[in-house]
C-alpha cells in the first residue's frame, strides 16, 4: 500500500515542498490546517504528517507549537529546512505599474515588507489563509498580484512578475514530520522537550538548564509559550543536541522530568545535515 | 497642549481600548501598523504609544517584540492588562442561520476557534486586517458577521449576536506604552531586557539567569526571537521584577552586559495593578 503524508496545504506551498522534499514517492495529501494533519496521522488518514515549526525571520509557527504541547500524542520524526524564496505573481499580461491589489498570507508579507512598501506602497493588501493567495488573485476582477511560489505559479497558470523578493536572503523555514513515533538513534540527533513549573521561584529555570549544561549537552533552542491558563504562566520547549536514548541525555531528562511539574518528550529526530 | 497618544487602530479595537484605560483625556491618533505608531513617537507625531504585546492564550505579539529589538530606541514606560472580550457582530437583522462568510484577523480567529468551529462549521472564512474586521462585514453583500469588540458595534452601527465568544475566559492581553524615556522608581516595577550571545556553548544561557537567580531577582517572562541572520541564532528577551535603578538590579544588569555580546534595556515601568 501506497504511504501517505498529510500535510498543511494547499498544493503549491512551502510545506508541499517540504512534503516533496521528505518522500516524494508517497502519495500527499493537502490539509488546510496544522491541526488538520495532526488529526489525520492520528486517525490513520496518514502515515506521517508535514508542518512548519519555525521561520528564521518571523520565528516559531505557534500553532505547530500549541499541538504539540497541549493536544497531540504525535511526535517528531524528521526535521527539513527549506530556502523560502517568495516571488511576486500576477496573471499573464499585467505590468507592474498596474497593480493595485496585493494577496497575501500575513506571514510572506512580513518577510517582504520592506520590497512592498518601497515598490507597491498604495497597493491595497488583502490578507489570504494560506500562501496559496495566488489563487485569489488569478479569480480577481482588476490587476492585482500575489505572493507566491514558483511551483504556484505553474500549478495556477500564474507570471512570476519578481524573484526573491524577500527582505533577507538567509530566510529558511524549519518542518517537522509528525507521526507516532520518533526517530531511531542516528548519533547525529536533536531531541525537542517541553516543561511547566507548578510555581516560580527565581532560579527554577535555571535548575533545569544546568542539568543539561553540566553534562555538555548544547541547546539549540528554548522558547516560552503561554500556558492559557493565566498570563504570567508558561511552558518552556527545548531543543536539545542527542538522542533521548543516549545514556548522557537520558539521565539528564530523567533529572528534568523530576524538577518539573509537567514534562512532555516531543520526540528525537536526525539533525538537519546543513543546518546551522 | 494637549497630549498626542497613537494607537494600534483604527478606532474599535482593544488597543484602542488600551489608549482610552491609559489616557482618556488626551488626543487619540490611531494607526495602521504597529511600526507607524513607532514612527509616529519617534518624531515627535505623538507623545506616546500603545501597541499590544502579549496574549494569554497566543503568545507574544512578534511586530512589537522585534521593533523594540530590531529597529526603535523607544521604551517601554508603562504596561496595561486588558480582558479580551470578543463578540460576534452582524448588520443589524441578520439572523445566525444566514450567515455565509465571517470576517475576523487571524489573532481573534484563533481565540474563537471552538465556537466558530461548533456554530458556524460551513462559514466561509475572510481574513481582514485588523479587529475592526466589522467594517468590511458591514459593507458586504450577502449575510455575514464578523468577529469584533463591543465598542466596534457602536462605531459603526453592527448588531451583537452573541457575546463572550473567546474559547477561554482568562484571555488577557497586555499593552504596552512606548515613550522616549521610562518611568521613574515607584517600588513596584519590572524591567524589560533583551540580549544577545556572540558563540554558544553549553550553559551561557544559565549563567545569565544565575545572575538574576542568585540576587533573588524573579524572572517575569523568558522568550527567545530569531536573530533573523540564521536558524539557531537567536536573540533572549526577559522581564524581571524590579527596576533598573533599584541597586541590586543595577549590579545584576552591568554583570549580564558583559557576559553578552549585545544588551538592551527595553525600559524600567510600574507592574500592572492586579497582573497575575
Amino acid at each position: 500500500m501506497t504511504k501517505k503524508i498529510a500535510y498543511f496545504g494547499p498544493a503549491g506551498t512551502f510545506t508541499e515542498g517540504a512534503a516533496l522534499m521528505h518522500d516524494s514517492e508517497s502519495q500527499l495529501l493537502p490539509f488546510s490546517s496544522i491541526a488538520a494533519v495532526a488529526s489525520a496521522v492520528e486517525t490513520g488518514m496518514a502515515d506521517e504528517g508535514v508542518v512548519p515549526i519555525e521561520n528564521s525571520l518571523e520565528g516559531s509557527v505557534t500553532d505547530t507549537l500549541d499541538l504539540l504541547i497541549h493536544e497531540s500524542s504525535l511526535v517528531i520524526r524528521k526535521e527539513l529546512v527549506l530556502p523560502i524564496d517568495h516571488c511576486l505573481l500576477v496573471r499573464p499580461g499585467t505590468q507592474a505599474h498596474e497593480i493595485k491589489v496585493l494577496f497575501s498570507h500575513p506571514q510572506p508579507l512580513g518577510q517582504c515588507r520592506r520590497f512592498i512598501e518601497r515598490c507597491f506602497p498604495k497597493a491595497e493588501v488583502v490578507a489570504a489563509l494560506s500562501t496559496a493567495a495566488v489563487e485569489e488573485m488569478m479569480a480577481y476582477d482588476s490587476p492585482s498580484a500575489a505572493i507566491g511560489t514558483k511551483r504556484a505559479a505553474e500549478l495556477y497558470g500564474a507570471e512570476i512578475l519578481a524573484l526573491h523578493i524577500q527582505d533577507q536572503s538567509s530566510n529558511v523555514t524549519r518542518f517537522v514530520v509528525l507521526a507516532p513515533t520518533d526517530h531511531q538513534r542516528t548519533g547525529f540527533d536533536k531531541t525537542s522537550i517541553c516543561f511547566y513549573f507548578a510555581e516560580d521561584h527565581p532560579g527554577t529555570l535555571c535548575q533545569v538548564l544546568e542539568e543539561f549544561a553540566q553534562r555538555g549537552i548544547n541547546l539549540a533552542k528554548i522558547e516560552s509559550r503561554p500556558s492559557k491558563e493565566s498570563l504570567g504562566k508558561y511552558f518552556f520547549l527545548v531543543d536539545l543536541e542527542g538522542h533521548r536514548q543516549d545514556s548522557v541525555v537520558a539521565v539528564a531528562l530523567e533529572r528534568v522530568r523530576e524538577r518539573t511539574a509537567l514534562f512532555k518528550i516531543l520526540g528525537s529526530y536526525p539533525r538537519f545535515g546543513d543546518m546551522k
